[in-house]
């Protein structure tokens, strides 16, 4: 077999066989074949694209090229649940907790952010402490323990995405649903879990901007899933405006303190508890939805998910104490109101601007070796539909300085946008997909 | 500017400002860009094109990349010649010394082959002492003298085009009608010739198999050169099989003298005569075809235009006696004749697999560095349209050894189709292609 003749073939749009997506994956994890061949066979998919059984194989090449693990010496379904990236979106420090809080082990491996904001990883660094490298061994029998664990993706999990991914990063070629697809569905089937629930964001600050283009990815993932014999749903829910208030690492963190203490009620919570319904009805712990929605209440009103999240920061060695006085995560140096110039209703937000704001203040990455500043970023005071008047503050700003304060109230200004008349608040779950359909919401 | 930005707009669709195009060629010459970044951009152009003004641009900023000879020092309009590549194509040897004698300079600089069979310089360094390395001032000087010159292209002469050539060779990417059209056309632009004729080859040995794609490969190169203020004119010349009867370097070095000594005629003087016609008009040396057609038959005639050869030898290093006596040239360590099997008429050759025999034979190169052995090839006996009997020579293989020469009778027998019915032989001359449009032919 021979590269050029692979790129070639896609190149003309013919689809690949197994053998051949095989042969370019292990080159692509070994090293054997040079970047130039793989950014132009990555290009050739991103404009031709790949047929089902094309993104299946080519997810499972990749999943295999590194170590799959092993998770059935735990008791009961593992059970994952994995966002396609957005801005405010600290679901998995929420449902994770409660989920386990049930008795459903959550064996997860996150990545750190790239982009935007950090993700859960980074996150759960803000917490002083905090550990996420460990070894499988801990990692599973931590699981055992106390049913749940949140550790970054070893090296080698996965490596050929790893390799794969860095250069489409730096080639244009992200955009791609089966790159993307075949990237996420990867490392969720080589981390072992036997259920996995997909929440796939689709608007302004989501990969995936259309709902239409969101549906498509959650359904090809559900189906790779469902081919590699997982059980697998995915909800489609909106990324038109940040999901919870608060952007930025500690102040995620303590969002969802706030949640899992019942101060903080909202779209947050609402998608959270979408996703733990899921969660438990994938695992096997809940017959239907009703029964799953009732077992996450009571674990959130009796404070049993709050005190899983202790548990879990406990054994991670974190100092638990965060859960009961947030101010003992990191603090920014200068925190500052931006005011709104006019009045009105809120229309729109350009989330990707607002995750990009965040990154720019130090809450995110612009290359793998960014330091990430724990403390900074921004928390929202409205939403879109509420009608606001000139002079409000519209954000907080958490900074590490005056010029940071500066350019963030310009930009918040210029990301918002009000006009006179009424607007609604949106819709937060669009669709579920299963692999027998897509149920509209 | 942004590599990334750039890559991004081409791969969905968009057209390239002229600073885009100048900035990423400036980044291939200078290795700013890396390979990785090239590939994928000159994939996204492989597959969503270029239109007119990009691919002018483009031929623009490569030409630039390196230096822009000068010739204005010499007497009268210096004229080039370029053909596409094709099997036993070795018109220049031909029609660049009848077109000397007639006192139009011709200062060419011409590329080593890959692929196929060699180049016009390696066909050159098969004859003793000859050497196609001299540097600009000699080279203007040899012109001036004896109005002929034909070296290798410097490091120096579009070096974009060869970074970005290298490449594209490995990625899959060659078959790009922009970037053919642009590379072609920036090194004629830079090696300086006002008037320049194209010799675009079209059927199964050519670049371009089809004469749709031929005649628009002509087109645009012809556009670009008319644009840049040079005097352009395209010929279609077939490809459908070899254009002369020996493939391999010392032998179409071979058929050129015995075409020039008046000993051959058919297709390859044929076509030689064409072109050099057009380049008579080109260089203002005749008013009309006709005209031009008589002066060059009494260079041939008159062995003027072998004395030209001889002069060109001389003047670079080589021994002009191989004139007189073609067995000075590197003669093969065995030569035999492949027979064939069916009788009835040749009604087509797989000239592309005629090519690799040769270079197969070790005639050509399959990466850079490969040595050529100028002595191997074939010489075919037969054209399409010829009826033929089971038994009769179809060639004489000159080969390295016994094992070469099965394989190669092999390789003839499978490339060439002989049916019973009668088959006519190919038109030689398709299209004329000038700024102005087409005349087909």
């Amino acid at each position: 077999m021979n590269i050029i003749q692979i790129i070639e073939k896609k190149k003309l749009g013919y689809a690949l066989t197994q053998q051949e997506i095989q042969f370019f994956i292990k080159g692509a994890t070994d090293g054997s074949i040079p970047d130039y061949q793989l950014a132009a066979l990555l290009m050739a998919i991103r404009i031709n694209g790949m047929d089902r059984d094309e993104t299946g194989w080519l997810t499972l090449a990749m999943a295999h090229s590194g170590d799959m693990l092993d998770l059935s010496v735990i008791d009961g379904v593992p059970v994952d649940k994995h966002s396609t990236g957005g801005v405010g979106d600290t679901t998995t420090l929420i449902v994770a907790p409660l989920v386990a809080a049930c008795g459903v082990p959550v064996a997860k491996m996150s990545g750190r952010g790239l982009g935007h904001t950090g993700g859960t990883i980074d996150k759960l660094e803000s917490i002083p402490g905090f550990s996420t490298e460990m070894g499988m061994e801990d990692f599973i029998a931590q699981v055992r323990r106390i049913r749940i664990a949140v550790i970054g993706q070893t090296k080698d999990l996965a490596p050929a995405d790893k390799a794969l991914y860095l250069l489409r990063d730096i080639t244009s070629t992200v955009d791609s649903l089966p790159l993307i697809a075949s990237s996420i569905m990867s490392k969720k089937l080589a981390s072992g879990a036997r259920a996995i629930v997909l929440d796939v964001k689709t608007g302004a600050g989501a990969i995936m901007r259309t709902l239409d283009k969101s549906i498509e990815l959650a359904q090809v993932m559900v189906r790779i899933g469902a081919d590699a014999g997982r059980d697998v749903i995915a909800l489609v829910t909106d990324m038109d405006e940040p999901l919870g208030s608060h952007i930025g690492n500690a102040l995620e963190v303590k969002e969802a303190i706030d949640v899992l203490a019942g101060r903080v009620q909202g779209p947050l919570l609402d998608v959270s508890m979408e996703l733990g319904t899921q969660m438990l009805i994938a695992a096997g712990a809940a017959d239907n939805a009703l029964k799953a929605r009732q077992t996450l209440d009571t674990m959130l009103v009796s404070g049993q998910g709050m005190e899983k999240l202790r548990e879990l920061i406990s054994a991670q060695g974190g100092d638990p104490e965060v859960c009961a006085q947030p101010s003992l995560l990191p603090q920014a140096k200068v925190v500052c109101d931006a005011h709104l110039k006019d009045a009105g209703y809120i229309h729109r937000m350009d989330t990707a601007r607002l995750g990009y704001l965040a990154q720019r203040m130090g809450a995110g990455r612009t290359k793998k070796t960014d330091v990430i500043d724990p403390s900074v970023g921004f928390v929202l005071r409205h939403r879109i539909g509420d009608a606001v008047a000139a002079g409000d503050a519209i954000a907080t700003v958490y900074a590490r300085g005056e010029e940071d304060i500066a350019f963030a109230r310009e930009e918040l200004l210029q990301a918002i946008t009000i006009l006179p008349e009424p607007a609604r608040p949106l819709k937060l779950v669009h669709a579920i997909v299963t692999p027998d359909g897509i149920i509209p919401l």
